[in-house]
């Protein structure tokens, strides 16, 4: 991404721990437009920054380049928020706030679509450690930085006077917050405390209603990611049939059947999943064939049946979880890509999608083109798309792009 | 992309020359998915292929794996439109044709959102040379090969008859004909003669009003490509002042000012250009301030003024034109985005496009990215999008992907 060598900020330089900089402080070892700094890379750090706070960032010949929130013993023990050599406004993080509800409400317009979407993308906009969506009136709060804990406080309220929005669940990630030195039992108690007790809710997007449940934390069985791309395909498969495999709580079955397509069939191992899919179709009185079966075999039986759709939607949940079984992920795509392929009718519509942030755009794409080749078939491109701009992510952080979704009709 | 080294197609091997094969037949070197063929890859043609035909494609083991143009002097001498060991269908054009009308009609639903679109997309609907763009009742079509320009009068009645549109204006571009080795002069002579003598057209696209010239062939002032973009600018830009880079006829202009931009302010060097894209805001009852002015001494001189706006649209013309120009383009957009940037508003809005066939996608935003940090800025990378699906590409032509916008908040 060709970062700048040096600061691009020039001016307030002063000598290395110099009186003049603003305490508390952490010098780093050599400027980067990163946000995540690991303990490796601090040269210094003022004795009075703690656990948590704004710390002045200065890189090695004591120019300010910025400011981040601080943790020594975590993991990530920098993370830079903001890369400017000014001063820190003392309401920065309520501008950020409002900054992204203002993406959300006046730039995109999306209360205009749907009731649910992500209002605060951690890095993305510029809060480290802070997802937010919002679910009707609920907002679903998953935090991972020990610093955005400590501000929920003044954070939550502001995000409810902005948004309407009347009740918050809250949920830390046990391995999050072992990154951040906290012990996760501890965390989840406290949370447990603040969180309101509301188990499910109902949102609408586009026009289609789906069951939203805060019974399992930030696993809400609903994804705003996927929005446009349910759009999307529910414009595009009218008197169609659909396949949907690995359909969840059926998103994009429901939003297919809704916008007229001729039936669908929707697969998925996930037997609680399931039971949320079937209430969905229920709620917005659509009929959908559900098979509770694993998508893997229940594929190489249609296989062998010779039965194909006009339509085929693929949307494995994360496949590649780490570098270390990077291989392992990257031949389940290539395998499910394969079984899927097979069943797309000639001249069919084909939607496959990757939420792996370890995988990258052009090496999906190079597995889907390249199962579809090597099975005598090819594919007419039609478009690309991420996730939703309500998931925007920053130059300085390109790794925080996961979702990729690669439609085409196959020949 | 990972091609298969053998063809995928098994079946109906005989021995190399063989009497059983397909007449008129052209034997390659060796397999490939690329759907263009030179000819020092070409090993052997039956004595009966003429300029034009049709023909078998063999491997060099005797393997039918296709069917294809020939033009044995032209500077691509193969072009392979089907993969397959099947024999070609009688009406294998007409259901190319068929295939293509029915992606946008049936599948994209495209006539409910506009009168304008990408009716074939040459290699992309598996037709090589043929580019149809439907402007209300009239056809534009651009030729590129002479097997195309050979079967126009079955294919255009065909596309008449399945999109209701009555006229036709016909072009072949100098250089494309001299490729086929075809002289322009007698081609031009020649499709100046079928051109209906329609100087001009109106077209509605998402409500929004454009005129579509013909006086100079394909080069219509209005490009389908980017209808998504401005309709997606067009919701995102309420209020907002918004900067367009290099206007052209005004699509982005015309269509943000329409959805309710503060005030819009376009720029281009083309006073032709300029001149349509007053009547096209005229046409649409919009106040678009339009300025015929070199965008580079143009930026530059409100860089010094410090004006700054809501929302820039930078779409340039093609700036990358050759390989051997390819430093010279590249330093271009370089150039005009760090610009465009400057010019951009704290939390505003920045599409950044690039129709650069050559220019990949991974280079450009590289090149973009890369100048936000060293001017000190960072993006908020909120979508990244292509042409429309009106325009698709075979997954075996992927250099055929040209169009590609970037969009981003700017801080």
């Amino acid at each position: 991404m060709q970062p700048p060598r040096r600061s691009p900020f020039r001016q307030r330089s002063a000598p290395p721990g110099s009186e003049s900089w603003q305490t508390p402080w952490v010098q780093i070892k050599y400027f980067t437009f990163h946000p995540n700094v690991f303990p490796n890379m601090v040269a210094d750090a003022s004795p009075d920054a703690q656990k948590g706070d704004i710390v002045a960032v200065y890189d090695r010949e004591g120019q300010l380049f910025g400011h981040g929130f601080y943790n020594k013993d975590a993991k990530v023990a920098l993370r830079i928020f903001q890369h400017s050599s000014e001063p820190l406004p003392a309401d920065h993080f309520e501008q950020a706030i409002r900054q992204a509800v203002s993406l959300r409400l006046d730039s995109l317009q999306l209360q205009g679509k749907t009731d649910a979407f992500r209002v605060i993308n951690s890095d993305g906009d510029g809060i480290p450690g802070l997802m937010v969506d919002k679910f009707g009136d609920v907002l679903a709060v998953e935090i991972s930085t020990l610093a955005a804990q400590q501000r929920l406080d003044t954070w939550v309220p502001l995000l409810h006077s902005l948004l309407g929005t009347k009740e918050v669940v809250y949920h830390f990630d046990a391995n999050a917050a072992r990154a951040e030195m906290l012990s996760p039992h501890f965390v989840d108690a406290e949370l447990e405390k603040k969180s309101a007790k509301i188990e499910a809710t109902r949102i609408t997007e586009n026009g289609v209603r789906f069951h939203v449940n805060f019974e399992s934390g930030h696993k809400t069985g609903f994804f705003c990611d996927q929005r446009d791309n349910r759009a999307q395909l529910a414009s595009w498969v009218k008197d169609a049939r659909v396949l949907d495999i690995c359909c969840y709580t059926g998103g994009f079955s429901v939003s297919a059947m809704k916008a007229g397509a001729a039936e669908v069939t929707a697969v998925d191992l996930d037997e609680n999943a399931i039971a949320v899919a079937k209430k969905n179709a229920n709620l917005n009185q659509q009929r959908v064939s559900f098979v509770h079966a694993d998508a893997f075999s229940w594929m190489r039986q249609m296989q062998k049946n010779g039965d194909t759709w006009d339509a085929v939607v693929l949307d494995p949940p994360k496949l590649v979880f780490s570098r270390e079984s990077f291989e392992e992920g990257k031949a389940k795509y290539h395998d499910m890509n394969k079984l899927a392929l097979s069943l797309v009718k000639r001249g069919g519509l084909f939607l496959t999608c990757s939420c792996s942030g370890l995988m990258p755009v052009e090496m999906f794409e190079e597995i889907v083109v390249g199962v579809a080749h090597r099975s005598g078939r090819e594919l007419q491109i039609l478009d690309r798309r991420g996730a939703g701009a309500d998931h925007p992510i920053m130059s300085n952080c390109p790794e925080s792009r996961y979702l990729k979704t690669l439609w085409a009709r196959v020949w």
